[in-house]
């Protein structure tokens, strides 16, 4: 029925393929996401559970039909991940209500011990991004042990916290949460840190808003509410639902979007600090940083009032804590 | 700091809203389809489980930021649904490994009873569907509870399973899923039927479709397989994660498209079917149905088989048994 | 073929509908980006060159296929415009190379004047947008002559403008455009004012962000030299295309966006100013303002330097003489 | 104010680029609709007329602010189309109303032997689709002179003569144009043929739908209507508009997402066809062609009517007529 064709394979150029490490909740919810926006035309999904990741990447295959073209391929066999242009790390085990990211930490880095080198190895060329928590200690952990540039290796840090505060201060001023811009940075957990002095709604500084009655809407006691409802946003969904893993999976998808685009996009990911200015050194945290194809890359000299810094120093203090209670 | 302005607030038109009644697995997921795909810019979620509802409303909200812009609220007030254009009726029993959808029935008709005619109530011009298994019993119990118009109200039928279908299709001949066209019709479940005699890919019937070495591609084996594949699509997939949640959420987010965009769409829906014709009367199944702002109108007059039909049939008294066993 | 199905005529909701007024190359090249962007479902196109605006209108609708399910028609019947739930005012003559945009003035106000009032009359929820130019004086005439609230009638302003300046930004810093935050305001035109004093970074204050060499790149000369860049982009495109039509339809396209999906969006648009601090009043001019379904709402209490607000009001001056020439 | 971040410039993969040759209506529409669609990441146009070609990207650049990441450059440097992805050739005289599309023949295929050489030299695993009219004769040339495998170098062809037909059988039965399939195949021009043996709606023949008084709605009379109505799509546009610019922009695109995401479409480009059983050699003409990374590769044995398939040899021997005539 068909003619064949003459061809020279040898000018085509291979579609970008990122690979998803991991096919919990986190990893096929951001296959998911990464399809549907169209970041990512090429998915595939890795995980040691054959069932599982075999059934997730069905699922998700099922629905190509109502979005644009696009593959996901499930598979128990890590090679699945050779020549991927970015690899996202999501494997580790599930949050339980109430325990804290940092005890999550031993067994998640052994796991990364024993599968990254192989991830590195098939994939030499790819942007390798670090989801699973605690991300700071695991990026950390997983820059040491691969040896890569840090702008090739980092964590999705701050990305979702960044969002939950914005979507909060939106709700609270009634403006698109697109044009509320706001920062946490630091640790992507309990010491995080909402950088309310560079925070602005539209243009206007955050601090100086305006409530409906003539005064400054965000006061400290507000401050400090909006940034209680960030750091516990994460306990509260896991309380309701079990899991997060729908903004995370946007989230990420962003970032993603950033490296395969090129964009230049500056995002709060997580990755090695040395600073002397800030006196914040060795340790992997998260500060706004310009992502683009070649990962993350120079970091934006945000200003900060005191507070906030100490706040930053005692962040990094906490992650480098547990990163040598690990061993790194 | 801002100026009041003179406001006319009679001309403003509502933002279009999609009630989802369930915060089950399928319709949260359905939540963040719908709106990472843009087709609803106002979602709202009810379900009696106010935890879980508003874990699910926040864990969508807070990814926002990353899409254009919409609104998610969750509650277990079924107020929330009030004055909506379009509720989905995903609530009911999850499946569980090895049950059949027609087990879950009696349960889910009951809920239908006891909350459908509050949907009604408080969002009357509503377009009605149905997506909770089994699909067809709970369409044509819907119906009559209500006593709205069969296009008011109908279910979200094959339209996934057609999918499924499709995705096998393109798979074994290696042209896009968009170029392949072909119905699975009657039952959402073990008796539904792949209309092969109608299928084609890119133009050329399905039947015609030649493989590499010349002869026809879809030959009885094939297709004995491609379509015991897609009945036990849902199976397997549940089998290995516990649930069907993202093509779910894709599909039902089409046929919203459809309705919303007042589209005109030929789409594989359960109506309430009395055709003389075909011999098949006073049962809900799914064939092809134009489906816009009216919901689903007109069905298509598609040529079958003999044997296509015959199957159709047994289909249809399959679901009919259903109903009557349960009252409807 | 088919069988009708009973229906209930009263439930159904009507797509929004976006009017355009006038088919030439502004016009035209809004409804292509309203529909590509998936910003309409319901285009109607309007202009008294019957022959052109059918063309426009079948040439865009034979693209449908190709992007989501949308409609455009063309006709010289202003009736199409009925009911619609946007009216963007894109008529006037064509701005020549070397020509000032308020040269054009006396032309278009007459055709505002002769036009407008049956668009009212025809579509009284509509919100009213003018992109036609001199766009600052044609809405403060178009809010005189229809005497429709401030917030229901507006101009297009200097959405663009505020494009171009982040785009030449982000063209100097090397960081995507969307991570760059800065208005220009004032009159749409020669007069305009860019804010470089709240102009933002990823969050860095524009006015402190540092070059490679370290020192602050953002100088009095780089400033000065894009400002005219900005002024200028207008003139120079023209002199090299012979008119302006992608960057205004997709500006004009978000400013839809802001209002049928309710956004809340700030955007530097024209609105009705009597501002007792800044000591403007009774002009229309373009500052940071809410848009969303009630059309331009509050105006942001945005920090201005001394000279920036010096410069506004010289713009607003330069606005307010051209109307009074005009006799508004 | 940024640190300085050590990079491994090995790993970072190249964003995807078009390039667009010849910066007229075609090309900059095309280069607008491609980056608004989201399909291209990087276009740059390429015009002998700087001004004009530096016009074109600056207007759309200005817009990229309300679309997502993207870049686009023009220049009068031929060299910036090295390296591309896909070069697609717009370049030729405008056609005039009333002038035959063959008509501008002789000057076009000039330009492409002077062109394209170095186009295939400087971006040589680019796939190289021809836009110029008359594209089959243009297309024919170019692979004579290029000496490309036919899969390499093709034509966008009848892609949007069928989508005229697709939109025009869609108004004509109510259903979504998305539904409707239907060929128009051979010349890209006044002897092209409408598939109607093979064209459906919804799955349905379209020769057996049935209008609302229960008769075939696509009688001779209609069909010849509607046939008509497609081969002087073209000539009515230009009279009313002068040229037509907005459908094929969008029908480029979607052959350039074939390409880029390797979707294995099924599209009817222009190919070297060399059909025995046709009984049609050596010309290029559309005939239904899976396109995908490696460009247009195999044709698909699409059934056809007696009528159709002499039609078709006769569109065949008129375009083979002009290419002999132009000495090739």
């Amino acid at each position: 029925m068909s003619l064949p064709t003459a061809t020279s394979p040898s000018f085509a150029r291979p579609v970008s393929t990122v690979a998803i490490v991991g096919a919990g909740s986190v990893g096929a919810t951001l296959a998911y996401a990464a399809l549907v926006r169209g970041a990512a035309r090429r998915v595939v999904l890795y995980d040691v559970n054959a069932a599982k990741v075999k059934a997730e990447a069905a699922d998700i295959g099922h629905g190509i039909e109502f979005i644009s073209q696009a593959t996901i391929e499930g598979s128990d066999d890590i090679e699945i991940c050779r020549d991927a242009d970015i690899v996202v790390f999501t494997a580790g085990a599930k949050q339980h209500p109430g325990q804290s990211r940092m005890e999550l930490a031993a067994t998640t880095v052994g796991l990364v011990k024993k599968v990254l080198p192989t991830l590195v190895d098939i994939a030499p060329r790819a942007v390798h991004m670090m989801v699973t928590n605690p991300v700071d200690v695991v990026t950390y952990a997983a820059q040491k042990i691969t040896g890569l540039p840090p702008n090739q290796i980092f964590g999705s840090g701050t990305v979702l916290d960044s969002s939950r505060l914005r979507f909060l201060i939106s709700r609270e001023c009634g403006v698109a949460v697109q044009n509320v811009h706001a920062y946490v940075l630091g640790e992507h957990g309990d010491s995080e840190v909402p950088m309310w002095s560079s925070a602005s709604i539209g243009g206007v500084p955050l601090l100086e808003w305006l409530g409906p009655d003539g005064s400054p809407m965000f006061t400290d006691g507000v401050r400090e509410r909006l940034g209680h409802d960030v750091v516990h946003a994460a306990y509260s969904i896991i309380e309701g639902k079990g899991a997060t893993n729908y903004a995370v999976g946007l989230a990420v998808t962003r970032i993603i979007e950033a490296i395969l685009r090129n964009e230049h996009r500056v995002l709060p990911v997580s990755t090695r600090i040395d600073d002397e200015f800030l006196g914040i050194s060795d340790v992997c945290l998260s500060m706004p940083t310009i992502v683009d194809a070649m990962g993350a890359r120079e970091r934006l000299g945000l200003p900060m009032s005191q507070r906030e810094m100490d706040l930053l120093r005692v962040s990094a203090a906490h992650i480098r804590d547990a990163a040598r209670t690990l061993g790194f």
